[in-house]
């Protein structure tokens, strides 16, 4: 065992894509552990889109990581020393490693280090992939948030990607047409092929939009977005009245110098729930909710203030009122 | 009574504010009654921001308004004359009359005028504003949508509008703390002065979002969303997570050329459900779910892929090929 760790260090924060010298190579003596603590040789890093994320300025749903600091990662390492009954050398583990050969594991941390079970016919690897944090985001994603019915059309986007190929094979499980987006021919073939989706549309080509119609002819149900922008833009329009839009990730904006900044990027970090409606929908409820609201206004719980107009010729400008903030309550033309 | 109907005819399509001329006033005869008819004098009209939609080109949750077509809009109107059981004259009704002095409704169009109750002490434009459409959108998009729970900090935009006004009240009667923006001090001090909002934020003053921190200082729960853009913006900036947004109006893009555009306006339009979500919520079922993939994966019903590069050093490049397309499925780092 090497008694020197190589780590790279989140030197400059990357505009854009990662330059080199953003992250740097730095090698470091291995610490002595003290008691409480156990030394894990990092085996496998997760590479996950949300890394981009923590390396700028802004905090996200984790902290920014700060300059000079070892580039947070998802991995899987093994146990080489302990001075801790928690942890025994052989003993593999996924976590947040970070981007280093060695990491010191404190026992007080010891939650968030799962142990890997050997499992037959499964490798390591996985932990990190279908049954590591891509493949429960999917699975959440889908069973917890689109709550997928039978015959319903699913659209994910990033398709192929280590998410977005696990989201829409739970939605086949699920019973629904399942079209993914993804960026070249080659992956488009291995949903259609390989993992039995309806159809795949990729979104390089200049007539992909007509063929996500082609491949969507009663709309979209169920959007797993992972990438934001013009692909979300685009399925947004063929969404079906009252779909559900599962906002998993927004990828085309962490290159951009501050995803943050967009709305949508907010109701990712912050794990909003969106909900767009209109009151036609509820026009069945209508009556017993104005007596409701009448009751309150009667027990003066709820006052309300109107502005009239007079003189249907004045409808326009009435109009105009509401967008230039020149009325209070209620705006009404009296006839 | 006259015998001839003034009427706002759509003559063009608004760009921005409507101009003069893009509703034009026009006479025409009143037609005679048919059986199955009858005539109504419209009394008032509801002026909605939703109008400046119907005009633009593209269909909302509503046809577009034609060209040549007497204006669309709410309001309330008195029979006047009825070759039909289903209205006696002196009935008022609440409906989409149309920018004009007279509709013509025909009985199969029953159900989409409703009769206005002679109730105590209520005004009959009450019917177009609390306990009419406006005052119903809040009453749903608060009871049904928000959800809100004592104590909870809400945010309502366009605060002193019809729907804003009526939210908040319900906010409070819900046990919320609320907080309104408005676009004066005279419609701020009647959200805090008459109707008992906690705190209300005159957007047009250059610190209006330190006023808003100031006044959330546990941040927001709900946003009730009337406005959207930068507005929307500020206030999603200071959503606690899980928080929900009623995306109720976004009054600040009606006016722009193509608002349907913004994905924010379909979400609108086709009542979306958006919903954030980040993995690390999960945490507590990870187990469970691992187990449902494994088994799906050992009965070949999920497949999944790896990409494994080679090297620490090859993080950087790892991590930009997550956003330039280079891999399929899961990408790894072996170290």
């Amino acid at each position: 065992m090497s008694n020197t760790n190589r780590q790279l260090i989140l030197r400059s924060r990357p505009k854009g894509l990662l330059a080199s010298g953003d992250l740097q190579l730095v090698e470091t003596a291995l610490p002595s552990l003290v008691d409480g603590q156990a030394l894990a040789r990092v085996k496998y890093l997760s590479m996950d889109p949300t890394m981009r994320v923590w390396m700028a300025e802004r905090d996200s749903y984790l902290p920014a990581v700060k300059l000079g600091e070892v580039m947070r990662c998802f991995g899987l390492a093994e146990i080489v020393d302990s001075k801790t009954p928690e942890f025994k050398k052989g003993d593999k583990v996924v976590g947040l490693v970070g981007v280093q050969e060695y990491v010191v594991i404190d026992e007080r941390d010891k939650n968030n280090f799962q142990k890997v079970p050997p499992v037959p016919f499964v490798s390591d690897t996985a932990f990190l992939g279908v049954l590591g944090i891509t493949g429960l985001t999917a699975y959440f994603g889908m069973t917890d948030v689109a709550k997928p019915e039978k015959g319903e059309t699913l659209v994910v986007s990033a398709a192929a990607g280590a998410t977005g190929s696990i989201a829409g094979q739970i939605g086949k499980i699920h019973g629904c047409r399942v079209v993914g987006i993804a960026g070249s021919d080659e992956k488009c073939r291995w949903l259609t092929d390989d993992l039995g989706f309806e159809a795949a549309v990729n979104y390089k080509q200049p007539d992909w939009k007509e063929k996500l119609a082609a491949a969507t002819p009663k709309g979209i149900d169920i959007d797993y977005e992972n990438v934001g922008g013009d692909i979300m833009h685009a399925v947004l329009e063929r969404m079906n009245l009252h779909g559900r839009v599962v906002l998993c990730g927004l990828i085309s904006g962490y290159t951009k110098e501050d995803p943050a900044l967009e709305s949508f990027g907010m109701i990712l970090v912050k794990r909003l729930r969106v909900q767009g409606f209109i009151i036609l929908d509820y026009a069945p409820k209508f009556m017993e909710a104005a007596m409701q609201l009448g009751k309150w206004k009667m027990f003066g719980k709820i006052k309300d203030r109107e502005t009239i107009v007079e003189g249907l010729a004045k409808t326009p400008e009435a109009i105009n009122r509401l967008f230039t903030g020149g009325n209070i309550g209620k705006l009404i033309v009296k006839v």
